[in-house]
């Protein structure tokens, strides 16, 4: 065991406070990855607040970690001392069931092991990424390519992966056409991953306060919804529509928006039940879908793919001292588009 | 025109009565058809009583219509008199528009004409097959294979394609698990189709009632839903779900029973909203779908395979003068498994 430092939570109501957590000592399959940046995701937020389940504490958020493997246990074979790596939301799987056999761990039948807000082979808590240095079984290490700054890369583990599977799934690609509700984290992600791919895209966001920045990230147009004229305007038009918004949203009304056969993929989820109307779907051969990040070897498809695209994370870097009011931030969608924790201001 | 012997509404609260229509005299492409039976979808009590909108009385219901072909226009090139024939629930639409030139005339976007409760071309209201001849269009004509007897294929035309549509669009097929919500006139069809696909079928009814009647359509496995440990015991199983039932069910729970991946498909829609979680769709890539009949060459494709697999409905033959009293049995769901009036008693 070796002892880092961290920033997190030590309560649901407290602001997150310096800490320090130990990480095992590397295993044969282990590597040990010096942290350089992990992005703030809205989920951490969730997790150290126990709004969706009550948490134990201490708990150290982050699963949007970047950073330069410093040590390697005896068996490893994938990596390398000095490797520029990744690690997103999951360190571990049952690698056994038929979803980790295809490849898709987030999905896996007994439950993979989250990168923190869970608990490890050891029966310790997991802890994230707003810390110094983690260590992680080689094969949920992803590697980041030399074109991607590892500050652009950090928040693809979840952001990027998010929005990448269900634009794949659903056939994103030339003649398409997608729209990104929300432009936030994901939603910035999903725009420049469908324009990448080729795809027609449309940004629905309340306001058009952040028209420019959609057009520059590659949107094709930029719609309000406020404004009821979207929905008539639009009736019909995408093959694809990925929610990004968490918000309990008029999903008929999102709905009527797709095309003969297309999806309203969500990567979102309120917490609440939201009412549809299944005639919503029925009219059009309509289908409403859920989308949970991707596996580790689709993730590293995704990361290659924005190497190859020149696509990285619009990040804001702040220092460790700044984390709780850049959850205020979030929280208030002041964020263009991602924040990266600084994690050199640890150490 | 030439008038003709029927049974319809006056009205959305009095019980159907003989009266007669008047049905147009064939232009070049129209053929006239002597129905011999046409099946009650639960639909035409819905259109019969105004449940969906206020309809336009005298009005007739009917649209899982066989019969012959007794006369064609001069430019007719499709059929020929003493074909035996159906029609279904269209019987035009626009043919111009990207899904009519897919073949998915049920979701022509300038929408089709349904065969009654509509209006026609000639501005006036279309009327359907509870009457002793009908007028289409040869393109909206389905030919009925000889191996198929007329009283069975009539339903096919509507419960048959209802479900042939989403098992197809689905993949059921040999190794897929596929679960019907539902042992009635769609349900029952659902079973056949999917079993003759070469997928293994599992009947989810609110009891056990039918069960013998479920394992000999082709059913694998029969379980209750009303029992608790049903939802237990299947979570996780199914690739897809065909949901024939129209009542608000706690769509959770079933989308709880799909495999990762996997589609609850719904061919009913109550008539209020419906609540779902979205992370029951996040949790396993998971998809609500809904789904419409299918266009007119799908509806040939599904006829022919019937034939071959020598599935037809399981039909309750009735006169026309025990309409009414037949609609309390299909409300009272007392039907195993599709109602087919006896046309030759309306002569």
């Amino acid at each position: 065991m070796f002892t880092v430092n961290a920033y997190g939570a030590t309560s649901a109501t407290e602001p997150l406070v310096p800490m320090t957590i130990e990480r095992r000592d590397p295993g044969p399959h282990d590597v040990v990855i010096e942290i350089h940046y992990t992005g703030i995701c809205h989920s951490d937020i969730h997790h150290a607040r126990s709004d969706w389940k009550q948490e134990t504490y201490p708990l150290v958020p982050g699963h949007e970690i970047a950073g330069i493997i410093t040590e390697v246990g005896a068996e490893v074979t994938r990596h390398a001392v000095g490797d520029r790596v990744g690690v997103g939301c999951m360190i571990d799987s049952c690698r056994e069931c038929a979803n980790c056999r295809k490849g898709e761990e987030q999905y896996c039948l007994k439950g993979n092991t989250l990168t923190y807000a869970d608990t490890g082979a050891d029966g310790r808590p997991t802890q994230g990424g707003y810390s110094t240095h983690i260590v992680v079984t080689e094969d949920f290490v992803l590697k980041i390519p030399d074109a991607l700054s590892l500050e652009a890369a950090a928040p693809l583990l979840c952001a990027g992966i998010t929005t990448w599977t269900p634009l794949r799934d659903w056939g994103a690609g030339p003649g398409k056409k997608v729209a990104v509700v929300g432009l936030g984290g994901l939603g910035h992600m999903a725009v420049k991953l469908a324009h990448a791919m080729g795809a027609e895209v449309t940004v629905l966001s309340q306001s058009l306060r952040k028209k420019d920045d959609g057009l520059r990230l590659g949107a094709h147009s930029y719609y309000a919804t406020s404004d009821p004229a979207t929905f008539e305007e639009l009736a019909g038009t995408f093959d694809l529509i990925v929610n990004t918004v968490s918000a309990n949203l008029d999903l008929d009304a999102y709905l009527s928006l797709l095309a003969t056969g297309g999806t309203l993929a969500n990567v979102g989820a309120p917490a609440e039940p939201v009412a549809v109307n299944v005639f919503s779907l029925l009219g059009g051969h309509r289908s409403l879908a859920g989308s949970l990040i991707g596996g580790i070897g689709e993730t590293q498809r995704m990361l290659d793919f924005c190497a190859e695209h020149g696509l990285g994370c619009d990040v804001e870097i702040v220092p460790a001292d700044r984390i709780n009011e850049t959850y205020e931030r979030v929280l208030a969608s002041d964020v263009r588009y991602r924040f990266a924790i600084d994690i050199s201001t640890l150490r």
